[in-house]
């Protein structure tokens, strides 16, 4: 299905790595992949002010269906004139499906063929969601970009579990790519499978021949190591379609997104800068700062001397003195310069792939940033 | 003692009240009065980064002295560049003395002829302040304007004892004054004197010979009534010295800083905004809106339409979410919202002082603020 106002560009692509320079065009704007989508869980991203988040670099941001569709209920941000009238963010918007929610946040969570049964974790109310109830939330919140409703399950597991659950996704993505009905919305698959190549690789090519606008590979960051995660990308991201753009989910650790764009990932999101900011962590091309240690309490230089973020025209100090002092603004100013420093490091990614010299750029950053130990 | 970069420049009186339009000049640059300082207790205006701070048309910031000599100490402060350099903030910074907090939030506070002895509020340490300490601490913070140590009583409270505290504050003044050594910060003397009439009236006379470039009326909003403090206004401010900016502290509500205003007071500061807004209360022309009401769900409405603050680019139903979900984004914005009402609210008192027509101004903002209640 043709969706208006959608279509993707790959402009370079890197002579020794599959790492890809594209962008994504939206009915709300184009993104210049690789991307990085702040996360934007309840229509905000967390401590930042859509000015902020402007500045931080940032063209598209991620929302969870599975968190609005509880709070303030999907109906009650179509009454307010859609996601992106309600929470003023004007550029393009992806909502999840709520099937990694599911899996990691909702209580009792019971999943048959049909649809899957939980327990709010707001309210402990009883509800239930199938793919053609996702595909309604999100059509309702109007985001430019839905997911399929997959079956998340926990890494390592049972080969049969893990087959189950990848299967029963890829009948869910058959109804999910059923159900919809907004022509300005482009639906992405899922691809599932664990740690298993063959399954990971079947799944991929049975949703390129369902001819989805966008393919995300989904269940990883659950439980298994970032070598194995590497070792799924390296066989699964060769099955799936060229012409259309690769996200992987939930997906990470800087060093994670250059080993992910190394392997032609397109975009990525993530709590990670902005869970950080709110602790005291700061991300910094030398490796994280722990802001609460002492060794910052007279220290004068920004977090980073050539970053343009807010929290950079302040000292260390002052920060520390915000997160020791229980100051909104602490958490405010590093979740900024957390989610600027991604933006850069993307952006900085996307030329050296432009350069021709992506390889280079990609261990030249690993080697200086450090262990986040996280 | 001259002070260099300080000036006191008086524009317009208003014909039927005691209410001017004035600047206030200082070497961190002028201000506007009638004029009202955002607490930044620990040198943040909660919520408030600092280009929302100036969005919201603030030309003066007030810091607690007693809150940062605590915590990082005002000696980091002054290793990290003094509180400009500290918080970011380039425009005219006041420092209390730490007389309110002895009184309000300090534990076991002991005050003797010498000094007050205390206990930390955050740790128990064991702490002293005496006038030249409270000089100290705030030359050594940087501030533009100082204040003077005073004893803060409860109202109302027996006359000798409000009598003992207005003597004390008037001698703790005199050494305030003597143990100046910045010729680059204003320093400015408190009026006490609880509601006795000729205790306030000769407290300020007394002050007024000791010559300070600026005078406050301190020891209100401790427990008595508004009309008490408007009768206390009535009598205190013609004895205060007409060509020196007049500070009524820690005051108020959108209707005391009219009232107060049309008594002759120049400068304001107050948690009341910032407070209120992370506790989703908004301020409005027509009274204030309790965010978290139900009757807000759908409403597309801004908080006020003609309001230019980043709050009011959302609508009501976006905030009350914000409010409901717990997410930093609706103190953030609720709060720049209220300290933009207070400093939209006074420079339309100064456009109707220098019109000639502030009481009817006055008038018809009482008329439709309504009652806040609190």
């Amino acid at each position: 299905m043709q969706r208006a106002g959608f279509s993707f560009v790959v402009q370079a692509t890197d002579r020794h790595s599959a790492a890809r320079a594209s962008t994504f065009h939206t009915p709300h704007g184009a993104v210049d992949m690789p991307a990085f989508m702040p996360v934007g869980t309840q229509a905000t991203v967390k401590g930042l002010s859509l000015d902020a988040l402007a500045q931080s670099g940032t063209q598209m941001m991620l929302a969870n269906s599975y968190h609005l569709a509880l709070r303030p209920g999907e109906e009650v941000v179509q009454a307010l004139g859609g996601l992106h009238a309600f929470c003023g963010w004007d550029g393009p918007i992806l909502t999840d499906s709520g099937g990694f929610q599911l899996f990691s946040l909702a209580q009792n969570t019971t999943i048959t063929e049909e649809k899957a049964v939980f327990r709010s974790h707001i309210d402990g109310m009883r509800l239930e969601v199938s793919p053609e109830r996702a595909v309604a939330i999100q059509e309702a919140l109007g985001s430019d970009v839905a997911m399929v409703l997959d079956h998340v399950v926990s890494l390592p597991n049972d080969t049969a579990i893990v087959r189950d659950a990848a299967e029963r996704s890829l009948r869910w993505a058959r109804r999910s790519q059923r159900a919809q009905t907004r022509g300005d919305q482009a639906l992405f698959a899922i691809v599932q499978g664990g740690l298993d190549p063959k399954l990971r690789v079947d799944c991929a090519r049975e949703l390129a021949e369902m001819d989805f606008p966008g393919y995300a590979v989904g269940g990883l960051s659950v439980g298994e190591t970032p070598s194995q995660m590497y070792d799924v990308l390296d066989v699964t991201v060769p099955a799936m379609p060229a012409d259309r753009p690769r996200y992987l989910m939930g997906v990470g650790r800087p060093e994670d997104l250059l080993e992910a764009i190394r392997r032609g990932i397109d975009l990525f999101d993530c709590v990670l800068p902005t869970r950080n900011g709110r602790n005291a962590l700061a991300f910094t091309a030398g490796g994280p700062l722990r802001l609460r240690n002492l060794q910052y309490a007279r220290d004068v230089r920004p977090l980073e001397p050539d970053c343009p973020c807010a929290a950079c025209r302040h000292s260390r100090g002052y920060l520390r003195h915000l997160f020791l002092a229980g100051e909104m603004l602490g958490p405010m100013l590093v979740s900024l310069h957390n989610v600027t420093f991604y933006q850069r490091l993307l952006s900085a990614a996307r030329g050296a792939i432009v350069g021709g010299g992506f390889n280079t750029f990609a261990d030249e950053k690993l080697r200086c940033l450090g262990s986040l130990g996280i």
